[in-house]
């Protein structure tokens, strides 16, 4: 048990409370079908993921303006439809699809880990994922948030120290009165540099066979579980 | 039945959802006899309400910077115990009654109807409170919010457009795609100007006997119910 306990918990999102990988892969796989569209859509997940991190960079390098990560996606997304010569799909297909972020499922012990651990806690994602993302996405999945952090609050994206410390000032905590919690090691590691607290849990099969990283807490966070239940319980929740 | 629902309702907060008024004339009588304070906290608390508006008017007009209202309403605290003359309170107790704004109590249909209505609709408090204020008192008195958009957000009170905008820009939804609850007519009418869907219901009760409006809607507001359970009732919910 920790010595002291945080007012309040962020989670990273997309790996660490929903399963982005199998939720669209499944979703876009339905969908394609129903259209009557080929594709290989376990590799646009991918190659779309893959894409994530290098069109952050662009805004957090100043190339670009701030740009909401649903604008981000659905650049992304058109690129990738073109390269991997995707046919038939309409302006009202592409929409769908880009949309596909904001139907992910969650993990199994995420609903009922955050369902106790909000009894004690304030609790939101913090995620690079803008608002309107993160709430239609609470909606489909029952995520039990009492505040969004969308990325758009701060204009910043993870890691950018203006989102860790923009939860702490909105919420009037000092940062070690928040802690983050998050699959990737990374994340925990720009949260603690500003003083949050920190809790790792893997999700091992985030990446399915591309997972290279992750399988375990490679610091010594102030919690080590093993799922969000797991969370819970080592929190007294 | 309206012919269009929206998508989310944003709900005014104190007087609209929360019982302000019986709430702290309660908590704070409370804490003053168990500290042997003497005051007048009826007095006190009409008089604290009463600077609300002028403290706001002076960011809104750029007199001060923006201020959260936690802030404000510190303030405004400090210049009323030393107008009424109450002695005895110590920094601690400035602090504690101050926070006395996050432990506000709803009205009886509030939590029940919410309950309901966020089984359909995205909802969260449009409050001139800030976010942390709103996060604990929804703690505090279990409110089911989605969302919080406190000023804070906007760096913006209500009536300022931003606030209302400002929603509808968070969600990515059309500003007729939201709909501000209220149980105050100049709220709905600066939301309709912004062309936000309206709700209002009246709470004759929020300023005791000091209350000389909003006993009923002035306007052909979208909705018009009783309550927040009879709002639940008019939307299908």
């Amino acid at each position: 048990m920790l010595a002291t306990l945080p007012k309040a918990i962020v989670f990273d999102t997309f790996g660490t409370v929903v399963d982005w990988r199998t939720s669209l892969i499944e979703d876009l796989g339905a969908y394609g079908a129903s259209r009557g569209i080929r594709a290989d859509w376990t590799a646009l997940v991918d190659a779309w993921r893959a894409a994530y991190q290098p069109s952050m960079n662009r805004v957090r390098k100043g190339e670009i303006p701030w740009t909401r990560l649903d604008d981000l996606h659905r650049a992304s997304l058109d690129r990738l439809v073109a390269e991997q010569n995707i046919q038939g799909l309409t302006e009202d297909d592409l929409r769908h699809i880009n949309l596909g972020w904001h139907r992910l499922r969650p993990w199994p012990d995420s609903v009922p880990g955050l369902t106790r651990i909000k009894q004690h806690f304030i609790i939101g994602p913090l995620s690079n994922g803008n608002v309107a993302l993160l709430a239609n996405m609470a909606k489909h999945s029952l995520l039990p948030w009492d505040m969004i952090f969308g990325s758009d609050l701060f204009g910043h994206f993870k890691p950018d120290p203006e989102t860790y410390l923009g939860v702490a000032r909105l919420l009037d905590l000092a940062p070690g009165e928040v802690m983050m919690a998050a699959a990737h090691n990374s994340d925990l590691a720009a949260a603690r540099a500003q003083g949050l607290m920190t809790a790792f849990f893997p999700r091992p099969d985030e990446y399915g066979p591309l997972q290279d990283k992750d399988f375990a807490a490679d610091k010594d966070w102030d919690v080590i579980a093993r799922d969000i239940e797991d969370l819970a319980d080592r929190l007294g929740a």
